[in-house]
């Protein structure tokens, strides 16, 4: 049983326990007050704000401790904009961002600000100049993700830093997926992240707010952690939370080295043993230990249910496997295949051997969700019907959730000529990703999107 | 070595300590994953969240966990008037509420709302009536602590929720300081409560809605709890919280009788052990283990670093203790003395020894500070000056802290005729509270308050 979804949460450092466990003694009581036990939790409190500040590189008086990584994002852009108000309302994010930045967003729009989504490269990179060119006068705020949380990609934070240092602009990063590797670069405003992420415990974020960085909190008074995180002190997480940092900081170098071999198998070697899969995100800018593919004609909850009966527990993007039925917003953006998507992302110390079990399971997997789908489509569901026109083949998969759609066309693509065309009329989502997504993995031409009486039409020509 | 602040924090119980142990090792995956790890943290949360309702007198699907008793406050004020901004945006607190309410009422107020604050009795309750009275046709939300937190007051909640109830204002009830001793009774619309003041974890608050009461949430979305509370999920610390609260629960009736009487015994006995002070709260209606009383011409904070270095930690709401130089609005509401004041609040298990020792120990740290704040006051601090018309003294304690304008009226009153007044010249906060109290304690006239160059002037004049 390997557990690869540390980019979820990852399990709890062996440090982080002792930490926790040692300071709950010790930490339950008000660091305000001034007798005995109060005082033992303050020292407790400013020792974990030194360590972590050290770990961030920061001042200690500009880190405070919120309840999670959510909630440290939700207060710093709340804050940052608030703070900047006077000059606009103008928000700038990636695309590809955490969704507890692109909820702030959503929120920020609600309440009548504006919000840039930069577009991001079909490696899920954002470019320097593409923030360059979303600043506006009025933009209060740029949010940039230090790395990418679904395929693992790291974005150029200190070029894009630099970018907005010189229009004035603060730059919030969210660096829940590398902060336990190592310091984030650049000349930043405001940084996030999240204890859970790497090995401390739940119940601590991380919010940082430069020095001079122009920021009003939002929400109700409250004199803790500088009233910038409301709410009695979780200490003995606290503690934990900072020294695990220190302690996975001290394992990061040589551990990076270790699982960016371990992932990079899996990039190597998936192609080759999974027909019809695409390998997502940057090769080479990305974090030591994710890795992310799809696969073609695969439901990816189906996918996830035979792994997991494999002893692996891995992550997928696929709107199959999610309750909002709309593929990953991440690999929306970056315009990949979304079904049957797996992320793979290593926690510290994940071994060898179950990476290579990963590998020689894997086939068999994807293999026996394929012959699932593969099989159980009759006629009666869906219709395929010639048109008057020669030529024309229109696939009526209406209903059908993915992979259906795509399965769909790939066996009537045969069935037209070469210069003929195919017309799949679709009402999921996904089909919008991974009709194009299959047409460039097939080598087939894609036409276009068309309104249809339900849902749309996906036109697809046959080039080959 | 003993603690009695339970009201601000209470150690952490056995059982919670337990509890959050043996649930690092199960619970620190992401419940909302398929796969194993995912699978057994989500049967930790639910199982927890059972457990809490059924102390709570809920539903489970009424309650979500939240990282803190104040952010829980803050949502369910905020998620409740938002709830009925159609009907009005009038909001109604008691005077004596904790901060984390207040704030969010000023956030409310400072947002374009309107707020009623309920006045309250010399022991600190409110009535059902001023909630009666103070209910309009726009009013979207009434808050009313359970028991008080600084005197330990218990309000007539069930009394007040039937008032509401008529109104149709659904009654948010802050049951932080009672939820271990047993259920809320009444027809309460919304509940909060925080786990680490009876005995559970920090990091872990209780947010209860009850179905039809309408409730939108503020801030950015989130799927979690019922996207009541943004976050990661602490599973630890929830599992902690509700294994604590069943067990405090189990105790709670026996302890409340032995609480009670050793809480009874200072009552009754600090007055005649200590000379000039002022028990306050509500003598039957009350927490079991809280006792408040102020003590005259002392400092709270100089009295907290003496009974500190006996052994026992106790806080004070005076405003000699606290950086904010304005002494606790709930005494200051309730007309009380506010100088010298000390709450004891016994965490369950208490000893009786310890309360005996206190008792032995408090008579002469008051002496102690007494004797260090009346001997350095000279002549060239404080001038007094008898003025042109016969019969009226003046007293300059411009510039000066708390207790000393009232221990210069003390020394003197006797320098001026039965009939005669002494004018004290005060900037400090505490003065407009504690000049009249020491009237009502001495049998003098306070005559009011008047303009002057600097802070006040505070007629008292002399009644025998």
């Amino acid at each position: 049983m390997a557990y690869f979804d540390s980019a979820s949460s990852a399990p709890l450092h062996p440090v982080a326990r002792q930490a926790l466990v040692a300071s709950l003694d010790e930490g339950w009581a008000d660091p305000a007050r001034l007798y005995r036990e109060g005082r033992r939790a303050r020292l407790l409190l400013d020792a974990a704000r030194e360590a972590a500040a050290e770990a961030v590189g920061c001042r200690p008086d500009e880190l405070v401790f919120t309840p999670s990584g959510t909630r440290a994002v939700h207060s710093g852009v709340a804050g940052a904009l608030a703070g900047r108000r006077r000059v606009g309302r103008h928000l700038i994010v990636s695309a590809v961002e955490h969704s507890s930045v692109l909820h702030a967003a959503e929120t920020h729009e609600a309440d009548g600000g504006t919000v840039a989504r930069v577009a991001v490269a079909r490696t899920g990179s954002v470019s320097a100049s593409s923030y360059a060119e979303a600043l506006r006068d009025d933009t209060a705020l740029a949010c940039l993700q230090s790395a990418n949380h679904e395929v693992g990609t790291a974005q150029p934070v200190a070029e894009v830093a630099e970018v907005c240092r010189a229009a004035g602009v603060p730059l919030l990063v969210d660096a829940a997926q590398s902060l336990g590797w190592g310091r984030v670069d650049g000349d930043w405003s405001v940084l996030t992240a999240s204890a859970h992420k790497w090995g401390g415990p739940p119940g601590v974020g991380l919010l940082v707010v430069r020095k001079g960085v122009r920021f009003s909190v939002q929400g109700p008074a409250d004199e803790r952690e500088s009233g910038r995180a409301a709410g009695f002190e979780n200490i003995p997480a606290i503690v934990a939370a900072a020294a695990s940092l220190r302690a996975v900081r001290a394992e990061a170098d040589a551990e990076a080295v270790r699982l960016r071999e371990l992932t990079e198998r899996i990039r190597a070697r998936v192609p080759s043993l999974v027909p019809d899969v695409e390998v997502v995100g940057d090769p080479e800018r990305r974090l030591p230990g994710v890795v992310t593919f799809s696969c073609l004609y695969v439901d990816g909850e189906t996918l996830l249910h035979e792994l997991d009966r494999a002893g692996f527990s891995v992550s997928s993007g696929s709107s199959c496997t999610s309750s909002t039925l709309t593929p990953s917003h991440v690999l929306r953006a970056m315009g990949v295949l979304s079904e049957g998507n797996v992320r793979v992302s290593l926690p510290m110390g994940a071994v060898e051997e179950d990476v290579e079990r990963f590998l020689s399971v894997l086939p068999g997997a994807v293999a026996a969700v394929r012959e699932k789908l593969g099989a159980p489509v009759s006629a009666a569901e869906v219709s395929v019907a010639k048109s008057a026109e020669e030529g024309v083949l229109v696939v009526d998969a209406l209903g059908r959730r993915c992979p259906i759609p795509v399965i769909e066309l790939a066996k009537v693509i045969g069935d037209v000529p070469v210069g003929g065309t195919v017309r799949v009329l679709s009402d999921d989502e996904a089909a919008r990703l991974d009709i194009p997504a299959w047409c460039e993995m097939r080598g087939q031409e894609y036409v276009g999107e068309e309104p249809a009486e339900r849902g749309s039409a996906y036109v697809v020509r046959r080039a080959r």
